[in-house]
């Protein structure tokens, strides 16, 4: 490598944040700009690199440039790195690209040892100051670089206080700071097996190397592998010349945002402390002050740090997080960056900078974390009230909920009417259970992953639910739940949160959901921003209302399924099942005629001319029967209670044999979607029927009627053309034609199977819209079950990175996106104005968002509650990808 | 329409069969060849077509163009259609494109009436011979236009002959005869409720009309479906004026093919009947006589006959049924065709008809049905011997069987060691059946696809299976199954035919398979034709060897698992699986090395430096686990036994723990292939170990090693590349590099996950070979899990025609077949050398091999007994397809 891999602080920029890091190139651009920085530089990341690549060896060149870097550093401080009379002392400090916890602290003092802190003393006429430095670098040294456990060096101080008789580590006297500088390299020489380098170039060379190594350490990996941040970045070393906050009383050093963090509200906000380094403000030892009473404190020094925080929020066009050190009166800046802020002062910075003129709304825009979102979306767990987490299960559905544990439904409805808030856990739900789900405020299973019964339900009705919680057992006998040798009883109070799948047990606060006038402001921007259209998926009226509210621009997708669980239902849709005959079937079609076709008017009347895209029924028929474990566990029973049951367990058996009937192999590929349809065309009719009458009823009320009809799992254009003139003949019959010819209703496909996808040419003429139901066509292109594979090798693949992620979160666009590019290129090619759209849960997924953009999709389609994140979403897709946006050009520094 | 649509057979010829029908065109080619064919003019398929588009009606344009004809045939015969003096009567015939049965039959003598029958009567002077052609021509038009049962024209004959006394129809008086025509006619009137049209023009439009209408009727309607001919090709009617078998003793009518159609052995083979017209040959109420007899009765007419057979055989270059009538001494060819031939009789034939120069050998292997050949390859049924068929099932696995039945695996190792032949019957086999399914002739099954375990292991040991018969109800109880009222007990004797999927109650003789002389030539001519290689699946070293002799250029799929079912490995290996910890799995899994070892050793021996494909474990574990219901039962028996089996009833209860931890929701799409290669590394590791030392031991003596090793199942590029380096690196630990660097082995990947095809571009760079398993790549690409897809909504899909075939028999192109076109062109854009081959069960099928030449690749993979057919229709790819061919030109006729 012939690059020059260290930087003086005079010779980098913002823009340089991938090879100086964020704190590097924040030093660099501040020094350029004026700004009281102490003088420094910075090891590249490209050196880090080549470190790790030379299996962690510092080639000959970055040493000698870092021997160069550091005489121009002496040269203009005027001071000597290891000269007793004048020794210059510099701090050293990791800095990544990307700003991320687990990587080294920061090691100040450096250049200190048993002869230059004589010096320092000296110049400084403060032996105290200097034996402190001393000590601290020794703690900093020992802990960071030789990796000694904090604890041996805070025994030994916490000893020395005792011997003293003080509190506080500044009322140590400087013959006690001697004594503990002894005692620290001591135990630096019992615990490393080596001593404290007095040498300084070597107690250099050390830290960088320890800067590069904590690269690769455990929580910096994990970190890493949580944000989707890359390996191979490597970090950067910022090495500083010091100043000391620790000289004295006109001395400080604290941290201090230029708006408020967790609220967004437009104060200077921060702490400092007197005669303190670095560390101590964080170190909770001493409490800070609040940056305010700096302005009694130090005046001067505060209208300065007011002056220079406006002039970085300026520079940065975002809100700052500033350290800063007072050495003696004068103020110092050691770094700033942009701050770290909760969802909501991220919307309402964001919407205000925009207010003030500082960034335009697609800056704005961009700097939103959608996936944060989510948390203002849904009420949360209090996270500043201690909790104690009884299990942590499958985030099935978000939001969380508080409330006294049942084990069955029937308890749970019988608490629920005498007014008590009931969370219901069970081993999985069934049907069965639909009535305790109704009832409850969240809901808790042992077994089953994001796709079982209790997590698609829960969902549905946007309830909290926590799904999979494999430690718990649950005994229905002794009603009560254990995770090892902790208890819970029914009746107990516990609190769930679906976002994060933890149970906790008791009563845990809730911060309610809400979208503020800040976030308003920017979803109307991004309003007018995106090209995608969003749309929600709604199962039922009431959830299409709340999608209204959230923005949707209709419904994409309303499973029709899902209206067959409630309690009043699921038996007529049983008896339709079961049916021995078409006669009877047909009898419990006709009553489930009547209450499919008041949905569809209700969800047609609540969405007043937007479109509404109803799917025909979808899941294979034994998902709406009990489990045959289930009815043999009854069979036993009845057998057991002896007596003349002769012909209800005769019943009971001859229901067995029928769900062995319908029982698959692998029901995800078996006889669901169309292909019911067209082998039970009686089901398919009645629902179709359902839909046009609704349409009818709307229309004669006056209201404007969008349809969408859509057909699932098609794989063979045939299936469609069959089904298609189906739809075509019953609406024909119910509307009549002079009102089909309006318009009012469109046809089209689900693709959600390989082969759709692959054959979308034969497919497009004879659909009006392909939906690409993206969930399905993922675990078929992949060949996973995520019932399966989420509880099993998906999450071992993730770890190992034999994937980059979750294909099931984040859309796989190189498989599975293929198919879709393919689909709507193929698919318009014969037909121009086919319209396309998704609707599986990649629907709220940012990235996922921004390939549906860039594939030229019509319109993405999620949970209502996810509606906020992609409508943000998708203008940010449009304004990274060739929207033509109005931007400020960079703000020059006031 | 302004087509030609009626051509006179002078102005066809054998070109235009898609216009004017297979007989029409022969008739046409015949007559332009100077054959002795009767005069006539054919109506073209499209005339046919345009009558169905026309919802049923004749143009008149075709009407007027039939007039026409029919005054030109009056002209040539110098008769009158309908004129009493001198009647021109004429046949209609049905003639589609392809030969089939159920289309409308022959109606004779047409042109009769009240007055023509008595000018013919008077003109031949033979009033019997008038009155018998006209109630020929009122029973045929009756049954065939007008569609009365035969049974009423039967029922008076019979009544007539019982009345004058007689035995044979020609034994009737002319007096009877014109009571029958009386009888005749009335009855026509009552069943038709119309009277027998004395318009013989009316009686020409109806019976054209006739033959139209029977393309569309069921029969022919389902032959079209069984054998894939298109529906819309419709059918060509035949008009020829008649001749007369039957005006006397110097007349008779007959049928003759060229060759023996049974055995092909070259001899004229046939029979006629004197004084008779066309179906009373085949009628059966009379006994014709062996054509071999006309050498004595008529020589002049046998010798001509001789001479025109082998004429029109030299004409067609091919085996040609022909139907003559000689009519007062003199020979008249009706009708010339290809002949239908056996299996057998094709091979022999094509064989002989290359020896004799009268085709090239690409012609006689063009002529080969490939599917037939199956009958050729595994013993089969006698047909000849009259059987009652108990029940059908799926044919699971080809091949006949005779035994007793056994309803367990016990009873049928019991009998076989007691020297019986034992049909294993079983509702569904597991892997504790094993040893039952070795020791048997064949296996039925009540439930189960045509991959459940039962059909897998079948066909991986070569034994006849038929799976899946649900009509079967066995009752392990009382030891016997049923169908209906039909029971058969255990210990009786029953025959199945694995091709079929019969049943049959009693020992039926069986016809052993052979690869006759001509069929060994034939192979040898496709050998030196063809471009695929072909190869087997074979999964042990016996099928290695079998394969071989069936002429396998290697081994495409070994699947390792198939060893693994064994009786003295299957403990072996449901230890490794429920090992409580890695130790005790290591120890399991070092007592299979040695196997699997033994294996690999005999199977590179047996391939002797041929190419073997080694798949690593594929299905899930649980499938060598029994299942829960089973062990339940057992906890059940344990519990109504009582007494101390406490510890053993854990030891159940604990294994049924296991099994639920592994039960997965949709198997197919779960924790199998590399994913549990990845999870569980150290049985794939024993895996490579054995192959790799196989593959030093036969190095060491001096064996020829080519090997490749197969990552089943991979959807990433990054499961390949984990595994490809775990498998050089123990390649290299047990081989070395210096033999590793001769190249001995390849590492590969199985396209079977649509993921990987698509990302196939990512994939090759570390992959020496694609192997495209098109199971499963059909089962995932259509969402479809086989053993539910056949049972249920797939037949329905290819009767209703939503499928024009069963994607698992006949590779789909469009959507399957695009994935692989991609991954082949995608992956050999990056490197070019990659071999690709296919080893699904499509590997036997033509359709699919001729797939597989189009898209270039290097090789199919079948099961052995597959081979011939497989190397074949890769010759009769070749030749289709660019082949530079030497086929001899259309030979002039002698």
């Amino acid at each position: 490598m012939n690059n020059k891999q260290v930087f003086d602080f005079q010779e980098g920029n913002a823009g340089m944040k991938t090879l100086l890091g964020g704190k590097g190139a924040h030093l660099a651009e501040m020094t350029r700009a004026g700004l009281p920085v102490p003088p420094g530089f910075t090891i590249s990341t490209e050196a880090c690199l080549s470190y790790f690549k030379a299996d962690n060896r510092m080639s000959d060149e970055l040493q000698s440039e870092i021997v160069a870097a550091l005489h121009r550093l002496e040269t203009l401080k005027g001071q000597k790195f290891g000269n007793p009379a004048d020794p210059l002392l510099v701090s050293v400090r990791s800095g990544s690209v990307t700003s991320m916890p687990g990587m080294m602290d920061t090691i100040l003092n450096l250049g200190l040892n048993d002869e230059t802190v004589e010096g320092l003393a000296a110049k400084t006429n403060n032996a105290r100051f200097a034996y402190d430095c001393y000590r601290r670098l020794l703690q900093m040294f020992g802990n960071v670089v030789l990796d000694i456990g904090g604890h041996h060096f805070e025994k030994i101080v916490h000893r020395l206080k005792q011997e003293e008789g003080v509190s506080q580590d500044q009322d140590l006297t400087p013959d006690a700071l001697l004594r503990l500088i002894a005692d620290f390299k001591h135990c630096i020489q019992l615990q490393a097996g080596r001593p404290f380098p007095q040498d300084v170039r070597e107690q250099l060379t050390l830290a960088v190397e320890a800067v590069f190594q904590s690269w690769n350490n455990s929580r910096a990996k994990i970190y890493r592998k949580i944000n989707r941040i890359p390996d191979d970045q490597g970090t950067a070393v910022n090495i500083q010349s010091m100043v000391f906050g620790n000289r004295g009383q006109d001395c400080g050093t604290g941290v201090v945002f230029t708006r408020n963090p967790s609220t967004g509200a437009t104060e200077l906000f921060g702490e400092y402390l007197i005669n303190a380094q670095g560390e101590d403000v964080v170190a909770g030892t001493r409490t800070p002050q609040p940056v305010a009473s700096l302005s009694d404190e130090m005046p001067a020094v505060f209208e300065q740090l007011v002056r220079l925080a406006k002039q970085l929020e300026q520079h940065y066009r975002d809100m700052q997080d500033i350290e800063f050190t007072v050495e003696q009166g004068r103020l110092y800046i050691l770094q700033t960056r942009n701050g770290k802020r909760n969802a909501q002062a991220a919307v309402t910075i964001a919407a205000n900078l925009v207010k003030e003129g500082t960034i335009a709304k697609e800056d704005a825009l961009q700097r939103i974390e959608v996936s944060h979102l989510d948390k203002l979306l849904h009420r949360g767990i209090d996270e500043s009230v201690a909790t104690e987490v009884f299990a942590i299960g499958l985030p099935a559905s978000p939001g969380a909920a508080v409330g006294q544990v049942a084990f069955d439904a029937d308890v749970a409805m019988e608490w629920s009417q005498a007014g008590k808030k009931v969370i219901l856990a069970r081993p999985e739900t069934t049907p069965e259970d639909i009535q305790g789900v109704l009832v409850s405020e969240g809901i808790i299973t042992s077994r089953g992953g994001m796709t079982s019964h209790a997590a698609v339900v829960a969902r549905g009705m946007g309830k909290p639910c926590v799904c999979g919680c494999e430690t718990i057992k649950i005994d229905e006998e002794q009603r009560q739940m254990s995770v090892g040798s902790r208890l819970v009883q029914e009746g107990d109070w516990i609190t769930i949160d679906g976002a994060s799948g933890r149970v906790i047990i008791g009563e845990v606060p809730l911060r309610e959901a809400e979208i503020t006038e800040e976030l308003s402001e920017l979803l109307e921007w991004a309003d007018s921003i995106r090209k995608l259209k969003v749309r929600a998926n709604a199962d039922n009226p009431h959830d299409a209302s709340v999608a209204k509210q959230f923005g949707a621009e209709g419904i994409g997708l309303c499973r029709t399924e899902h209206m067959f669980f409630s309690a009043e239902r699921l038996p007529v849709v049983q008896r339709m099942i079961l049916a021995d005959d078409i006669e009877e079937r047909h009898q419990a079609l006709e009553q489930l005629l009547p209450m499919q076709q008041a949905d569809f008017e209700a969800m047609l009347t609540n969405m007043d001319g937007h479109p509404v895209n109803i799917r025909l029924l979808d899941p294979p028929l034994h998902e709406f029967l009990p489990k045959e474990k289930e009815l043999r566990k009854k069979l036993d029973d009845l057998d057991r209670a002896g007596g003349d049951n002769e012909s209800e367990k005769k019943a009971v058996l001859s229901l067995i044999r029928k769900v062995q009937a319908l029982e698959e192999v692998n029901p995800m590929l078996g006889q669901r979607g169309c292909r019911l349809g067209i082998v039970y065309p009686e089901i398919y009719d009645m629902q179709i029927e359902a839909i046009f009458r609704a349409a009818s009823r709307c229309i004669d009320k006056g209201t404007k009627v969008t349809l969408e009809i859509m057909v699932p799992l098609v794989g063979h254009v045939n299936e469609l053309a069959m089904l298609r003139e189906r739809i075509d003949t019953i609406g024909e019959r119910i509307l009549g034609r002079e009102i089909l010819e309006r318009g009012i209703y469109q046809v089209g496909t689900m693709i959600e199977v390989p082969r759709a996808a692959l054959t979308a040419a034969q497919i497009a003429p004879i659909a009006d819209f392909f939906s690409f139901g993206t969930n399905d066509l993922t675990q078929m292109t992949f060949g996973y079950s995520r019932d399966d594979a989420e509880g099993k090798f998906l999450s071992h693949y993730v770890d190992q990175k034999i994937l980059p992620h979750n294909p099931f979160q984040v859309l796989d666009t190189e498989g599975v996106g293929l198919l879709i590019e393919w689909a709507t290129t193929s698919g318009r090619s014969i037909k121009p104005n086919l319209k396309t759209g998704i609707c599986g849960e990649h629907g709220g997924d940012k990235d996922s968002i921004f390939f549906c953009h860039r594939t030229g999709l019509d319109y993405v389609s999620c949970s209502p509650f996810r509606l906020p994140m992609a409508r943000i979403a998708a203008a940010q897709a449009a304004i990274a990808y060739g929207y033509e946006k109005t931007m400020k050009s960079s703000l020059p520094i006031s």
